[in-house]
């Protein structure tokens, strides 16, 4: 297609701040990485480091950010362009345009082994292998990949998409238009172990695990079941891969978990919330609507809303820069504190000297 | 059943430091949480943050911990209750009267493809789509969910249960009782990679995986084997989601480990020791009996028994608590350094200064 | 075999500061850890705590570092040994003779649900209720274990063998010789959302993942695709269990990550890099050839290569060891800090005192 075409479909004149090159309009195939792309291709640039691209890339068509300088090279060599401040958003609806995810052939596949008391949607495909318990509810719709087991009494929304090999334990509330990734575990076993002199004593995990409507669960990631209760993903949310969510963790909508955060058990998340990747987040912490946690951080207690937090234990993120600035110099902050102790013992001898002297001198003495 | 009747039934009188409300003895029918308990349940309060939903709840009973002013609490509000220094057992055990987790249906299920030579015991049920290698041997009254695989000449003990999509790798050995949650590895390689000029060469992982008596692994955890000997988890250690234990790991009984703890080559584990979430623990670190470790500490090296570390590398608990504590008044304590050495260099001229009075002043100059 | 020939058939004279007991030449049958080594195995000694184990172990050959003591100790309890300062690689030759690891029967197991559309090479092994999808291309001799699940257009070279569970997403390219271990998702869509003002935006994921020849990954580990372009693993590299890959990372030969590492979306590794258990690495990093990252790392920006790094922050070893080795001083540096500004302060009182001492002597004032 066109580029002008390409531009209304994916609706670009609602985006804020643009601007668009009017002279040239190249025939449109595909997307690509700026680095990479072929005559052809759309492709875009966002961030600074990846702004020298625009000099090389063979791409036709880019989509920009509101930069002058970005796009006098763009018209320089004759490349097509578009600039937002949305960039990033254009660019995903131009992939959407010429890019569909498999999904898994329509109808149910004769080896899949199904209770018959489940209750099956319309329009539902179900692979090879799957296996579905007593009592469970699949919706309208639903993609079920191969070799999924699904326990009893399970209920699943509308369009949503089980891939390979992820199981979903007892009872859990999946919504509509879920993603669960392959090999992930949803409703499992919350660790409840109850120390006794000899040992560790169970404690059975009778509660349920509840994903609201939107909710993405990344490859081979972990939400566990409490003893009683729910654990629940607020609608919209987005989990990356080998993410723990712990039994009782109550998730409000539309945060965002990069890939090997961990919650421990009874966390609460607000609304907004974005974990970066590998953080942990301590038993029954309370995480405020907006917060944001860097990378690696150790959350031990509740954090304030809107609250930008990082370090382990997470403080006030500017403030765990400027700590962790200064961490990097202790080493010479020690040398300085002992050579101020030196200093400081010797202006001593010096004062010392001279009250003795002054005491000699004094007429008064 | 009536309240009376439940708390004899979990044997409530055996318990520490009992008291029990004699006035009230409601029907009960279920458990739940305090937050969200409805007529009919019984629930338990027992950190200080939930104390206040004694005047809240809607349970019929609780059980509380030894506390006066929550007693009054219940019994303001007409809530049967039972009070005991160990709420969480006992609640462990109502729990257990109310509910059994779901297990697979007993008998072999005919997609199941089991080689000839594999020993199955009696009362084993085995799900659909389960692969079985040659000379496996499976006890009596073993669980196994669908898509299970065992590779050749694994051994598991009588009643242990594997649930969905777990794959234990070959000559590994499984005991009684065990539990093996959704996905996870058992016995599969280690890392064993010896560097070369030319890049790396594999050192095959001829040992064994053994997990003894009463071991629980969460989903999505992997537990390798090593080049030669063994990997063993002793008895009854409980290990949480995406955890992670490396060849030739030694773990004694009674250990708990956290999600997404990761364990290098060559650890030891003494009894008890508990790990938090994502510990990480160096290759041949060598922790005694009753060692804790706070989340996120990385354990350099080997820690004495019975010591609470924390920390990066980790340190003991109260050491690390406070330097971190110290931490976060770094920009500050660099600050007062260089004013201090300001002040220090003042201090000197003035020294100087006095001197050179002194010097001018004095009679005998 | 006798020694001899074992020491022959692992090309043991190849192997650099060579040394060998010319007096004893027992039979060997197989290999076995040093402590519990039995008579007629093989057994090997390394690190330093393991040095004294050359005086207990009933091993009746071993392969020492270059130690005189060592092998004087062998020399006087009769056990046959070779030195070298390539033990490792030596004892991996060694455990090569004895055990090959298991593989899957060679065919295709009738229930295997294989495209008609999908290209099988020949001499290959497919298990037990493996999944393959359309227009898929499985190169000669790959051996594919139970219940994996193979997406559309996925290419998969020449011996390359997937363990069971795993999942390979629609079009991977798999070089021959790789090992996928048990639950490893490969392929699947990277982690990519754009916000907006309601939530997220999906950005669908249209790229490809490539795994050159002779790459490793563990049990349960996830490697993203990108929303376009590719994410690229580079020959020979090996990866451990539960780690992360994100989307578009590009990864150089012959790297070696530990277990539960994370690279974020676009992450660059050169050659033979290191990576340490759970280290984390945020998003477009580049880091240089030959890189070494110690454990529990987060490293925040590019790291030049052959460099050697620790912390996060990650900064230079050396740098990071001192800091850390202070870190733990911090509550007794802070306690000098106020002590030195005490006496600072009582020295200025004490010069106060003397100036005016002065001015009441000083014949000019």
């Amino acid at each position: 297609m066109k580029f002008s075409e390409l531009l209304e479909k994916i609706g670009a004149s609602n985006h804020s701040s643009l601007a668009i090159d009017p002279d040239l309009d190249p025939d449109i195939t595909g997307v690509a990485p700026v680095q990479t792309a072929q005559v052809g291709t759309i492709s875009y640039v966002e961030r600074g480091r990846f702004g020298a691209e625009v000099n090389r890339t063979a791409a036709s068509a880019l989509i920009l950010p509101m930069d002058e300088a970005l796009q006098s090279s763009a018209i320089d060599r004759q490349i097509a362009w578009v600039s937002t401040s949305e960039a990033r958003l254009l660019f995903a609806k131009a992939i959407a345009l010429f890019y569909q995810p498999f999904q898994v052939a329509s109808g149910i596949h004769p080896t899949a082994v199904i209770d018959l008391s489940a209750q099956i949607g319309e329009g539902v495909s179900i692979g090879a292998y799957v296996v579905i318990h007593a009592d469970v509810k699949i919706g309208h719709e639903v993609r079920i990949h191969p070799n999924v087991v699904i326990y009893p009494e399970v209920q699943i929304g509308d369009r949503t998409v089980l891939h390979a090999n992820c199981v979903i334990h007892e009872r859990t509330q999946i919504g509509a238009d879920c993603v669960i990734h392959s090999g992930a575990a949803i409703g499992s076993e919350g660790f409840g172990f109850v120390p006794v002199p000899e040992g560790w004593v169970k404690m059975e995990q009778s509660g349920i695990t509840v994903l609201e409507d939107g909710v993405e669960v990344g490859c081979n990631s972990t939400i566990d079941r409490p003893a009683v209760g729910e654990t629940r993903v607020g609608r919209n949310s987005k989990i990356d891969n080998l993410v723990h969510i712990g039994h009782g963790c109550r998730i409000r909508e539309n945060c965002a978990m990069a890939a090997q955060v961990g919650m421990a058990g009874g966390v609460q998340l607000g609304r907004r919330v974005i974990l970066a990747g590998q953080v942990g987040i301590a038993n029954l912490a309370e995480i405020g609507d907006g917060v944001q946690v860097g990378a690696q951080s150790g959350v031990h207690s509740d954090v304030a809303p809107g609250t930008v937090v990082w370090g382990t234990p997470a403080i006030a993120y500017k403030q765990a820069l400027k700590a962790s600035a200064v961490y990097n110099r202790l080493p010479e902050m020690h040398r300085s504190l002992k050579e101020l102790q030196r200093q400081l013992h010797e202006l001593q001898s010096q004062i010392n000297t001279i009250e003795n002297e002054i005491q000699r001198t004094d007429p008064e003495a």
